[in-house]
């Protein structure tokens, strides 16, 4: 039972699916959504002497004397930062910092409604690449983990490169591994309802922006082996730049030349990162039992009754249609595991075993209508904070991957 | 009557004065004193959908569109960031950055308790100015006021001077500032207790450190036209370097020279910013009535007691003695005001407006036992608050000084 059937009465799943008026939604965001709080009070002068001075001197001066214990004594090793940019903003494009905010404070709030971990929006007036990597490093005994929103690619993939190498701390890029992780455990979800292994899977990926490579990445990781990617210019080869030529070069076996409609013939697959509409009737080529992930927001790219015409199982990132692909469902415990674990990086491992977990709760109650957890789900985010955990530490002993 | 005396039974007054455990302060401060917290719940689909994707999506267009809704509808403009590079933290020193976490984060506990501020520390692994200035400029979106805390005398003085010219938003250094507007308000109620007036007293100021050179200025501003500044090396003249030889231009109006001896022979008010030990016994060279503020913490320059034996008016910055001059009484209502004015500076009126304020409160109820109002008086910051928003409106219309 997730925690919206819990707490909200049957009669107001009509709240879900009324439309949201402009003066409900600025109302929500006056004065902002975040503030700070104490989590002791300070109702007198004793009080004032023990977390103030003289009484924080002594706390002070131990970290001066083992830093370490500047996890145990200060709020920075439970402490997101949501590092933003303002490059690419939802689907409103680079917007720039001042107007990301509400964005990376929304986002603030879901790690601590979802995980309990506390979080700050760091929005920064730059896009150097070179001067972000600067100033989290010049920051970096202000907060615990980094959590990268919203930097259009494919200048996040070396920032986010950057940050891992130069941090000594959880970086992640959301966009990028958010999505990553739960379209695996979707994608677990879908190839466990149909009963058949996912290795074996043919799938495309139209997109080659940072959702549709660390998708692509970690269907390779989790032993997907036939994966075609696309970006607006047909099916991505070796001749491409960057990011592009080097996931070509790791997928493909095939061969695969041209556009969609030769990518998605015979395929088992279908992944819409990248919103270029599907013509409905092009999923008719794809091999039986079809699976349609068309998760581009607020319009997927094929609207998914039509999809449901040709596939045998659909889902998009809307919450007002079945398997709702959302990354809430993995970013809270991603973050919840690795700093519990104090793990100083987030590996493929880690993400494949919050994939995993999340998959592991969908089993309990498995359809074609419900191959993922809902997003209240209370079992998703301690479950997945739990396996991220255990993979932190079982990576001490072994190689990372 | 003061919050402490509202909130607390007479007989509790025991717990203010019993000294203090290690392990009651070190698990006070366990986990760290601070958390962020939602304005508003996310208990269901509609309000993720109000408060994070899709209505987000509004808000951020609106900035986007007009950036001064920022203010409106994000946390920043109510966000104080606390910035320290661990320098000068407490008495302590150079201890760094981790270790200066935990008084930034009692600093932020202090916004939020005393004036309703959110707050966030910035700690910064680096010294050099030129690179904090940058820093901050590049995070400029994410907050909406800086308090510098902590940061050594003399390169305290450059970063102030730089970050009020860079960031279009109020910028003060506490220990400088805050010291100096509690300083003027103690010195105004001891005036008013002795009947004489503010403008004809003999000053002199030992140490001219950060709290030094603007307790002197903020007299200068005040009126008060005889200071006499002291360093280790003796009364202060032109021949120093940098902010000492500005100062020394516009004080020592009769060209004292020597030490301590000279200066504080026939003075009327002796401030001690230093720590530098004063023998009792030089006190009885002072004018008549004389006020000694010794305000080094936790050991003041003079014992309050034997302080007593030769001065009018004794006060410390220690809670356990009357005539507490604690900085708790001055920034979180001047922060507070300069950002419920929309004030893009903190000029030297309105600290005056602040001193002006708190001496006010002590008005009430004034004795040389009770020159200030203790640092628990509800009443304090919102006059603060109210006197220095009024100081930046009006501001607006004239020229700054």
């Amino acid at each position: 039972m997730s925690l919206t059937d819990r707490i909200r009465p049957e009669s107001d799943t009509d709240r879900d699916t009324a439309p949201l008026h402009a003066d409900e939604v600025f109302g929500a965001h006056e004065g902002g959504k975040l503030g700070t709080g104490l989590t002791a009070p300070l109702a007198d002068a004793r009080d004032l002497a023990i977390a103030y001075t003289p009484g924080v001197a002594d706390v002070s001066r131990a970290i001066a004397a083992d830093p370490a214990l500047a996890a145990r004594y200060t709020w920075s090793h439970r402490l997101v930062a949501v590092v933003s940019d303002g490059t690419a903003v939802l689907g409103l494009g680079d917007i720039g910092p001042r107007a990301a905010l509400p964005v990376m404070e929304g986002k603030s709030a879901l790690f601590k409604s979802f995980a309990g971990l506390d979080s700050i929006p760091l929005v920064l007036d730059t896009t150097d690449v070179d001067e972000i990597v600067e100033t989290l490093v010049r920051l970096r005994p202000t907060f615990g983990a980094v959590n990268l929103e919203d930097v259009a690619a494919p200048r996040c993939f070396e920032l986010e490169r950057r940050l891992i190498d130069e941090l000594d701390c959880p970086v992640m890029h959301d966009d990028q591994h958010g999505t990553a992780i739960v379209l695996l455990a979707a994608l677990r979800g879908a190839a466990a309802v149909q009963g058949r292994p996912l290795s074996g899977l043919r799938v495309v990926v139209s997109g080659a922006g940072a959702s549709g490579v660390a998708c692509s990445r970690i269907l390779l990781s989790a032993g997907v082996s036939d994966v075609v990617v696309l970006d607006s210019r047909g099916v991505i080869s070796e001749a491409r730049g960057g990011e592009k030529a080097a996931l070509a070069a790791e997928t493909n076996p095939r061969g695969v030349t041209g556009g969609l409609p030769e990518a998605i013939d015979g395929a088992d697959v279908f992944v819409g990162l990248s919103g270029a509409r599907v013509e409905p009737s092009l999923l008719s080529t794809m091999a039986p039992d079809s699976v349609v992930f068309a998760l581009s927001n607020p319009d997927p790219e094929v609207h998914p009754e039509d999809a449901a015409r040709y596939a045998g199982i659909v889902a998009t990132g809307r919450s007002d249609f079945p398997n709702q692909i959302n990354n809430v469902l993995a970013f809270p415990g991603v973050f919840r595991g690795a700093l519990d674990a104090g793990a100083r990086r987030i590996t493929e491992r880690m993400k494949l075993a919050a994939a995993d977990a999340i998959a592991r709760v969908a089993a309990d109650d498995l359809s074609a209508d419900r191959i993922v957890p809902g997003p209240f789900d209370p079992r998703v985010a301690p479950a997945v904070a739990a396996a991220v955990a255990d993979a932190a530490r079982g990576e001490r002993d072994t190689p990372s991957i």
